[in-house]
């Protein structure tokens, strides 16, 4: 196996390994989100970052190994997004607001800034990375919790089946977490999804207003 | 303007206009749902239809122009079946319900059975050819009056303002009508919209049950 000279530079000065992984990783960000990911190859990376290609195959196993881990970091960004838009706000029917408005504002940011890193969204979403299905399963749940919530405070209607329920709201909120779907959607052309919101609400409502 | 012997054959029998457009419409169908929409180019399809290209460009602009009378054609056969679904169906909260199912179903079928010819449907969605345009617009009018006559009649609640109302389920309803987006949706996993048609219902729903 080659290793090229900035590498084995970088070997003799220990880095852990997790430590270049690291820099890998945000090397790889940085060309990605410049050049786009479906036309990079590992070499290109490499020659880029000043790495071997067999380096490179030392800490991931492919492309689409590094790009899970943006994949992943892209998604941690969103649901800390929303984690924090979420701090503070207690009933259940504003929290159920704030999720559906934090989390289409926080993809839509991501795709709207970072057009050529949104490749890497796309692939993960169309081939189903295992990231994008962890992080859909964390989001039904959040919407699952906030929905158990909110029956327990009596905000909620209590007569039908949570899980049918949470499923059927979750999959109002699908579209606008895939990032194939996103930007066929309304909130693309300004349209935001208050509406919605609300039409889920009066439906999770326990009697008229 | 050279034209083919089998044009000139045809001209010579004197098709209407209106005959020989049918005539292209009907082979390139054929031909894009053998080989796809985006490889094909008109002189792929003149060859194969036995047209010089010239001709074709006599009856329509650009392939864009005959893809857009494919679409049309796959969007009214799509309206037929939810017209057909609705027929003797009165009750409003009914007439929903169908609605959801029909054009999920009729739209799904197209995409299973066609999927070259789905090619179309994408570019399409994508590029918002008017055809497209005015299909959604007639959707969207179809979700207004049947909440329309669901107020009317008191099946539905009438505090909320129609136009947003109807906007919001129109807009449920929308990532499962556009070809980019229903490929990405988990009816496409045979996950019915029954959750989601019940959510709906919920909401428009004058009083619990």
């Amino acid at each position: 196996m080659s290793i090229s000279p900035s590498a084995a530079l970088d070997a003799g000065r220990g880095p852990a390994e997790h430590d270049v992984r690291t820099q890998i990783i945000e090397a790889a960000t940085a060309h990605f989100s410049h050049y786009g990911y479906d036309k990079t190859t590992v070499s290109d990376l490499a020659k880029a970052i000043g790495f071997s290609k067999a380096y490179i195959y030392k800490f991931f196993a492919s492309k689409q190994a590094i790009g899970e881990v943006i994949c992943a970091n892209c998604l941690a960004q969103i649901e800390s997004d929303v984690h924090a838009a979420l701090q503070g706000v207690d009933a259940a029917p504003d929290r159920l607001r704030v999720l559906f408005t934090a989390i289409v504002e926080a993809s839509l940011r991501l795709f709207l800034q970072d057009r050529r890193l949104y490749e890497i969204a796309v692939a993960a979403a169309t081939d189903r990375w295992p990231s994008t299905q962890a992080y859909q399963g964390r989001i039904r749940q959040l919407v699952e919790v906030i929905l158990k919530d909110g029956r327990a405070s009596g905000a909620f209607e209590n007569q039908t089946p949570l899980d049918q329920t949470s499923r059927a709201v979750y999959q109002i909120l699908v579209p606008y977490l895939n990032p194939v779907t996103l930007p066929h959607l309304s909130v693309m052309h300004e349209e935001s999804p208050t509406a919605l919101q609300e039409l889920v609400l009066r439906s999770l409502s326990p009697q008229r207003v």
